[in-house]
């Protein structure tokens, strides 16, 4: 592949005009042109996304000539609704990934104005705003209660929440539902990364106020099939089919959809590894004198006021981690998928904290 | 599988309830539940979808491991634009399917009423009622000329048409155009089928007023994937774009289209089969006393006041055609796939032939 020559300047960190930040994580071949000579395999820990992959047996390529079956599509329904813990299949919407579904919660909704706790995932304000829907982000879950109060209020939280792994509990969230409930609003819970978490709102509904979405790509490591799911109430569930139309996924969503979330032992295991992993990350940056947080198994999040010197350090090692637009102290690091993954970044975050113990 | 017994009276077509409609065509499994001891395997000539797929070489299962990168989204709307003869790429939104670009008009164009030039797909009646928009169908050009002369009205015309394979020419189309830009309303060009047809409205783009339709898996016979695009002034474009969100296809519709659409030698020897291929069906339905009509190569609608009764008597012989409800007078017939279908479909409207005789 073609590496342009790196911009004047990237061989110091400082002094230098920083380099762009990627709208989302992954796009590590147009990040890594930058970094001419570091070394391949480029390791991507930009996203939070599962490094080990679901074992998916690929569908009979005849199963892409024609559309799916409104059976295929109700067993994803029911294998979705055991896995995510909801009583009946007709509370499950499928959706090419929770990406749509975002997207359709505005129109789903018909909400006066949104209320986001973030700093988040920049898609749900974004699909707010392109909607024409008026929406606010707050920082404190105190200034969602507020908000709620007015009636006709979607306010959406991300739990576990992503960058910053922050979860909150069941009774919180419990106690919000019905104060939505109440005042004529609604709760969107974002889930996405919720599979290896200890608890899910889902076991809520039905629930008149409650949207809660669950994303199929990052736990089960697949994300490129585009798979996600809306849960609600089966009326609400029924009036987001409508909006969605026919077919909103094809035939290997369908099939890897089916497979990995029958597979209880499978997603147990992964979880396992998944809690181990994070442990050992979160005590590697510890050891490098780094500070992080959150509760996301799948990511941490680090604190440093270096943190773009820390990001272009470790792409020089070959390893893409996540910045923020506006947020110039900190750096979302996703799990290494493998024992060389695990070595490069030891070894560049004690390169880095010698580095600092020298400077 | 599973077959149920079929409902009492199905061995004679009078005096029986007819069984129900699917709100579709496909569902070749349910819809032969019915016919049980037909001879297997089914052969489903319900979709106008191309029995010959394009030889697709799957990606690279690491590719379903990761999200796809802008730059891979980019090369297919390059691709897309050069095959479906738009001036550039930015002019070319793509779907997980036309299904889910039909379900955006709505939102994208705010348009105050629609108007659906009719009998077609119901998919577009439905995107334009599940949001709220008031929507009527006429069934003449005349009518639409009428109804785009009130500003905001959004009009939408399938060309050729599905299911009667009705075909306007590029003039009408660029007159009505012109007529919407002036208005202030627009007109939505529906092409599903128009990969094997003489002309296309892209060329006209870009134009204020005109949104055109394009969809993958029926000419490339590959519906599974889920791959659509829109079509578009770069402005209204880039709308329907944030309204979607990230990532709208995944890694399989990606491959698939930038390998398909790039391959032009494939789509003209495939245009040219089916078009030799409709030939040979409208003469085997001619031969059996059938009329038919229609320029949409892929399928051709049969009119006949016994539609139903040959319905069930194709079914019997393992053939499923479309139905469509509150029209008892028509069948759709797509293209069998090969000589073991053809033979079974000549002898069975030999045989439907010398039953009407003898009725």
């Amino acid at each position: 592949m073609h590496h342009a020559a790196p911009p004047n300047g990237l061989s110091s960190t400082t002094g230098a005009a920083e380099l762009p930040v990627p709208s989302h994580g992954g796009q590590v071949q147009a990040v890594m042109r930058h970094f001419v000579g570091a070394p391949e395999p480029f390791i991507d820990l930009s996203t939070g996304i599962n490094p080990v992959a679901y074992p998916l047996v690929w569908p009979d390529p005849k199963t892409l000539q024609r559309l799916p079956e409104e059976g295929e599509e109700q067993a994803l329904q029911e294998v979705a609704a055991r896995a995510y813990g909801v009583p009946t299949p007709d509370m499950v919407v499928t959706g090419a990934g929770s990406q749509s579904l975002i997207a359709l919660l505005p129109r789903l909704l018909g909400a006066r104005r949104a209320c986001v706790l973030g700093p988040t995932y920049s898609g749900h304000g974004q699909a707010w705003e392109h909607n024409g829907v008026p929406w606010s982000g707050v920082e404190h879950v105190q200034q969602v209660r507020q908000a709620v109060q007015q009636a006709g209020t979607a306010c959406v939280i991300c739990n576990p929440n992503n960058p910053d792994g922050r979860l909150l509990n069941m009774q919180d969230l419990a106690a919000l539902a019905e104060q939505c409930a109440k005042a004529g609003s609604w709760l969107v819970v974002d889930e996405a990364f919720g599979d290896f978490a200890t608890h899910s709102v889902a076991s809520l509904l039905p629930h008149p106020a409650l949207v809660v979405l669950r994303s199929f790509g990052k736990s089960y490591g697949l994300p490129g099939v585009r798979l996600g799911f809306l849960l609600a109430a089966p009326a609400l569930a029924q009036k987001a089919r409508s909006l969605l139309g026919s077919w909103p996924v094809g035939a290997v969503a369908l099939a890897a959809g089916t497979q990995a979330l029958a597979d209880t032992h499978w997603v147990q295991q992964a979880a396992q590894k998944a809690r181990l992993d994070h442990a050992r990350l979160v005590e590697m940056l510890h050891g490098a004198g780094l500070a992080w947080r959150g509760q996301a198994t799948l990511f941490t999040l680090v604190d440093t006021p270096h943190a773009y010197g820390l990001w272009v350090h470790l792409c020089r090692h070959g390893i893409v981690t996540r910045r923020f637009a506006g947020c110039s102290h900190s750096l979302r690091i996703g799990l290494p998928a493998n024992e060389a993954e695990w070595t490069r970044l030891a070894c560049a975050l004690k390169a880095w904290q010698v580095a600092r113990q020298e400077a």
